[in-house]
């Protein structure tokens, strides 16, 4: 490598100025002043205007800091997808506190746990929470509990969002001075197996990964797009659709939460929504609906639909793409703000090249702009020919390079961070994830994709759900065992699903065993949790299968 | 104010990764592989893919480093719109080197002065600019000479692009580790008085604003675009549209310069542009031509323009916009990488709003994101009425803080740069020019704009070239006198314009004299040397006025 030899003498005094949330919010207030965010609760629907959302954050924001907050003190928040919430994204990160959205669907000790962890000073929390905050009240010390008093009922001895901390007057807050690197927000990665792990975003994190998600290289937002953050935003800030709405001035519409697929595409008809992001599990159920329904709808003129978080089925895919939704395919993690590949169309679709544009897409495509990726085994690059599987490592400026409080530094390699995830390099540079690292199955210092195997099996009309998990083995170290879970009235047997795959895979490929079960366990996130299904593997005798 | 009290507790050891014009080289280079770059020369058209230009701009790169060149040396380019000077925007700065784009239009004395003034290292110069060179030779001092022989012709005595430079390994060349703060390119501002001034440019502000620009705030370009960067490369880096092509992976089209508007409306025809960046004055001369050709072409289905530089006028905007073309409207300068402002059409156009819409275009429309902007008299901000003008000042992350060597001071208020422009704000939050500060007409402690005389003035049929000056009055400090340049056989008389005028400006604001004259002086970029007027009128007596 070619040496820079001696310094840099610095041209000219140019400092430089910072991209902050705060800037955003501003300039959004009072561009977009007209336009309207949408938030429909169960009972009512709430719209107002961004120069409404401006106001009230800033009350938001001057409230906080007349409790006598410091800068970068945590403020929690529980809370479904409002626009209180929106509030709280940016009128938290404008006053120099740190929003830290959490995750609602976890188990009530985690959450006292995240929160302790945290050493979170205040928390927001939705009414209709309440009683999950009964549970966790002694568990946690917090000195100040705002309730999101959306119904406007009693919030007992706790601060009303509505009405006190929005009697304070917007025009007393002046934005105070920040820097891009202090801290704006803070999630807990949600993994299948150890405590949760806090992720600290600065505002230089969220406003690059909002400018550079929102435009040319991803999204293509503009202000004439009527948007959908389906992801909830107590989830990796609902992968910042929020914030790219908000810088973009799009329409936002709120849907507190998901409510199924029927609702979902009712919902995307009367708001007229042409883009919505929301985990991939979810839209198996829409394509499901729509098909059911003949794609005899008005959905899907115009629609573009980001979807990720696992791996879509082509199948799936087909059935989006054929009711002429768009799909875009990324892939992130908490860790990462969250995107680091894309997968987006970039021809007509035609029922020519239909199943091959489905086939590319299930791929979860090529890495952001400034997003440096390695896929490597053994340290050493693997080959682009769509076969070799490699761990995927990634850098970018808005991904991590430590936890909070300094935890989980085996994560981290040369600066690089381990996703955990298995990975192939097509020739054209796209990116396919193969398998969770700790969930591949490592047979005879060969590597089997448990991804891969299930996603054959749950092809079939006869299987509901399936799991492919790594049992220990004498002579190969590993072999895959699958467990599947049946529809009613279907007759298989292990024969018929060996003799089914043998046509897919290689030999060695192919499960030892398949243990019909009634039910897959799965973590609140709808992740599959292998360790349990290990566990019950840890006697398993494989000289006893037929 | 609101004082943050307290000292920020960094929370993680998150260190940014950078954003630098290698890294966008890099992914766009292997992305985009076969993406096509096409260079049109008077004699031929030369069409390399996205793969040949990174590896020419990395044999570039490692050609100039094995100089012995050292971080942040100046290479000076004295080029026209071709492959070569895109290789010189990315090669050379991936280097760690400053690429110094020189306006060729210039004078020769001012082009040398600008070359010693940046200590440029290595020229890189057209071979038809050769003549140029021998110019300018004795008076300068730089190291080493490259021809840009895209002619393959002989270059005497100096380095050969093709045979000398692009026979250097690209694979040899590794990135060297660059800072986004570190300087990637440089800029002389062509006032119309005085020396010129250098601008620099951070890695850091041509990829912000690369990523805002290409992005839904203001282009929202996409991988299947074919842009027209018709600016010169040599001026304010033609608009970033060439970072911002590559950056999103469009196709390119390089017109070498441009040639008149019957010849552009051809090629952007043939080569199926969409998206086209260049000087207002230029888009008058197609107006006019698309009109002439009574809009029977097929240039105008899906094409936007986006013009700048001078206020254009809303007959020609009302041409384009009748013909078909989509019209973006923007502001800026050298200082500010260039746009502050941005004017976008956002709604559907019809034979009912199409005069509005022209008017409103005029202005020059809605900062961009992280702009922060003033328009102040008296240090006071205006009222947003429309009416009252005020100075205008900018701050961004991609504004200058300093000239280059620290000249010019002066142009700087409190972190803002005073940007020399009279503006007006409308309710609605958008920005109209008016006038710039020096050409303004200070009369009894009012302001005239200029600019709004000229534009009512040159509206008429009969005028062919207007220019307003302020003349020095014994009782009202200045007052504004018109030189008209009439079309042939035309009858225009003073008293005529007078009644003329009168119907459309307050009393106060008519010229006291209108001088027929044969021609306006206007510098090499076209803009009015109102100085030289001004001086004819050193000696004017104003009790002379019948």
């Amino acid at each position: 490598m070619y040496k820079i030899i001696g310094t840099w003498k610095k041209m000219s005094k140019n400092e430089n100025e910072q991209i902050t949330l705060g800037s955003v919010l501003t300039r959004s207030g009072k561009l977009f002043q007209d336009k309207p965010i949408l938030s429909i609760f169960s009972n009512k629907r709430k719209e107002y205007t961004y120069k409404d959302f401006y106001k009230r954050s800033k009350s938001l924001a001057s409230f906080l800091l007349k409790l006598g907050l410091k800068k970068g003190d945590r403020i929690g928040t529980l809370m479904h997808n409002h626009h209180i919430h929106l509030e709280a994204y940016f009128g938290i990160p404008s006053a120099g506190l740190v929003v830290h959205t959490i995750n609602i669907k976890l188990h009530e000790d985690d959450i006292a746990y995240i929160i302790n962890h945290a050493e979170d000073k205040v928390l927001i929390i939705d009414i209709e929470l309440l009683s999950l905050l009964e549970k966790i009240k002694n568990k946690i010390n917090v000195k100040h509990i705002i309730v999101a008093n959306y119904d406007l009922q009693s919030t007992h001895s706790y601060i009303d969002y509505e009405m006190d901390v929005m009697l304070t007057d917007p025009d007393d807050f002046m934005f105070p001075l920040i820097h891009e690197n202090d801290v704006a927000g803070m999630c807990y990665s949600s993994g299948t197996t150890g405590k949760p792990k806090g992720v600290v975003y600065t505002h230089r994190n969220i406003c690059l990964y909002t400018i550079v998600s929102s435009g040319s290289a991803a999204f293509n937002l503009k202000d004439s797009d009527i948007v959908l953050p389906l992801v909830p935003m107590y989830h990796v800030n609902a992968w910042c659709l929020p914030f790219m709405a908000i810088y973009t001035g799009c329409k936002i519409v709120l849907p507190f939460a998901y409510n199924g697929a029927g609702k979902l595409i009712e919902l995307m008809e009367r708001e007229k929504i042409n883009f919505v992001a929301g985990a991939t599990t979810l839209w198996y159920d829409v394509a499901q609906e729509l098909e059911k329904r003949n794609f005899t709808h008005s959905l899907t003129k115009n629609v573009t639909v980001n979807l990720g978080g696992s791996s879509p089925s082509k199948e799936t895919l087909l059935t989006l793409l054929k009711s002429g939704i768009k799909v875009i395919h990324t892939w992130g993690m908490t860790e990462s703000t969250p995107n680091g590949l894309i997968n987006k169309i970039n021809k007509e679709i035609s029922p020519e090249n239909i199943d091959e544009i489905a086939e590319n897409l299930t791929r979860q495509g090529i890495p952001y702009p400034f997003m440096e990726v390695k896929v490597e085994r053994n340290g050493r690059i693997v080959p682009q020919d769509g076969k070799t599987m490699g761990h995927l490592l990634i850098k970018s400026p808005w991904t991590i390079k430590s936890y909070f409080k300094g935890e989980g530094q085996d994560s981290f390699i040369d600066g690089f961070l381990d996703t955990g995830d298995v990975a192939v390099v097509y020739p054209d540079g796209y990116i396919k994830i193969v398998d969770r690292s700790k969930d591949l199955i490592r047979s005879g210092g060969e590597w089997i994709s448990s991804v891969d195997l299930e996603n054959a099996l749950i092809a079939r009309e006869d299987i509901l759900d399936v799991a492919v998990v790594a049992c220990p083995h004498p002579k190969w170290g590993e072999r895959p065992i699958a467990f599947i879970v049946t529809k009613k009235d279907s007759h298989l047997d292990k024969n018929l699903l060996k003799n089914y795959l043998m046509g897919q895979f290689a030999k060695w490929w192919i499960p030892d065993d398949f243990i019909f079960v009634d039910k897959i366990p799965r973590n609140p996130t709808g992740k599959i949790i292998k360790k349990t299904l290990r566990d019950t593997l840890s006697n398993y005798n494989f000289t006893l299968i037929s």
